[in-house]
């Protein structure tokens, strides 16, 4: 199978590093074909901007969402933002591997979502009309394709546990899991997590890289988070959720499916 | 009083733009002082790497929590950091105005946070030890300091709302709220939001602008969110929500008071 892998870290000599170089050889070793988008080594542009656009005249008034529609359409998009959309249209499956920074992404990987993830081709998908809200959560020009986070903390487990002090790693991750990735049409996986890694000592290494290769083993046959689909009964005309689901959940819970609600909807 | 505004659009021309522009006037008018850091006419760099610490050599391993320890406290952080960190003591309230991108705030805002929130600055702050994890969540650098998001969404707000399909606007922004700004000290508002702009007609503004300038009355006397302390005995050793606390909610909701234990507690 295609993986794509989005590493985001400054530093090649890191856990992000070593973890993002035993994805490579492993998923290769097991048959799979691998790419790389390197954010640092490519010196990737972060900042969205009038420059994303062949077409874009200095001085213009810039819309970058109707820009970005028009030259995703067009084939006027910056050459580097089209070669991460093929890359991603080539993929089966897309691991990011990124240490968490002030609860979320690096900047540098923002920005390869803020100006890869173009109108027309991440959002703004299918038709919207009456009811109907487009393609998105779980439907788009990525369905099909599996996502998985691979991010690294430097806190403990404990402060990002269901009730620590941080808040849960799964309400941090809410907004890339099904905001980032869940949204363009992805099924993304439950992360994979290594924390306090600041103070790694050697021998920890061993049982993280066999966790992590468990975890890639499982890249294609894992169950992914059951996030409700857009367009699967479970919202209203208002894209709210429907009374009587997510019963007993709140917060960002009430839009994974409960089993109980599988069991009962066959 | 003091406010800066840290204001991140690639186009003056917008809403975001005349939202900037609204609170540089009004606040002015009032008899605050402000300064303003604007993200893209700045050109600011979004991009967290060695180039950041004057004495990091090219090549150099970087660990950048370390490297950013030690050139906050030497003095030789970049002088755009330094700027950025005379201007956040300088102010007694931080207003921050950008659109709300793939549910985030965009790259290069993402970047100033990356960058500018240095190690000793906004985290690694106070003294770790036994269960004593540091002052952050309430306490820090920044405490005494007021901060409000001013989002926009092209989205609607049904969509954004408690049970709406994004995912509720409280979810969203609780890794930036709690995450980025409670965390290093400040008093966070509730956000001031608007909805749907792509589609907004010129009289919309109108009700828009009204409601900004009523919550820019209120910059200093509102009351914030009560998000708990994490050394207002809250939470246990391990940094966990103590047995008894937050019940009846689940999520983020659980790192917020209760108003009905906020009077048992006097």
């Amino acid at each position: 199978m295609n993986v794509l892998i989005v590493y985001a870290h400054p530093e090649p000599r890191s856990l992000n590093g070593a973890l993002k170089d035993l994805a490579v050889s492993h998923l290769t070793a097991r048959g799979h074909s691998v790419r790389v988008s390197d954010l640092y080594a490519m010196d990737w542009k972060a900042t969205a901007d009038g420059g994303d656009f062949l077409h874009h005249q200095a001085g213009e008034k810039l819309t970058y969402r109707l820009a970005s529609k028009g030259a995703f359409a067009d084939g006027s998009q910056s050459p580097d933002i089209a070669a991460e959309q093929e890359k991603l249209l080539w993929a089966q499956a897309v691991l990011f591997q990124f240490p968490l920074w002030w609860f979320s992404m690096p900047a540098i990987l923002k920005g390869w979502v803020d100006r890869v993830f173009a109108a027309g081709f991440a959002y703004g998908v299918g038709v919207h009309e009456g009811e109907r809200w487009g393609d998105r959560y779980g439907e788009g020009t990525l369905a099909g394709r599996r996502a998985m986070l691979s991010v690294t903390m430097g806190g403990r487990a404990p402060h990002y546990s269901e009730r620590g002090v941080n808040g849960a790693v799964d309400d941090l991750l809410f907004p890339i899991q099904h905001g980032v990735l869940f949204y363009p049409g992805m099924e993304v996986l439950p992360p994979f997590t290594a924390y306090q890694v600041d103070r790694l000592k050697a021998e920890e290494w061993h049982p993280i890289a066999e966790a992590f290769k468990a975890r890639l083993d499982g890249l294609f046959t894992d169950a992914p988070i059951a996030f409700r689909r857009q367009n699967g009964g479970h919202y209203d005309g208002q894209q709210v959720l429907k009374p009587g689901l997510g019963q007993g959940a709140s917060g960002t819970r009430i839009h994974v499916h409960a089993p109980d609600e599988l069991a009962s909807r066959g």
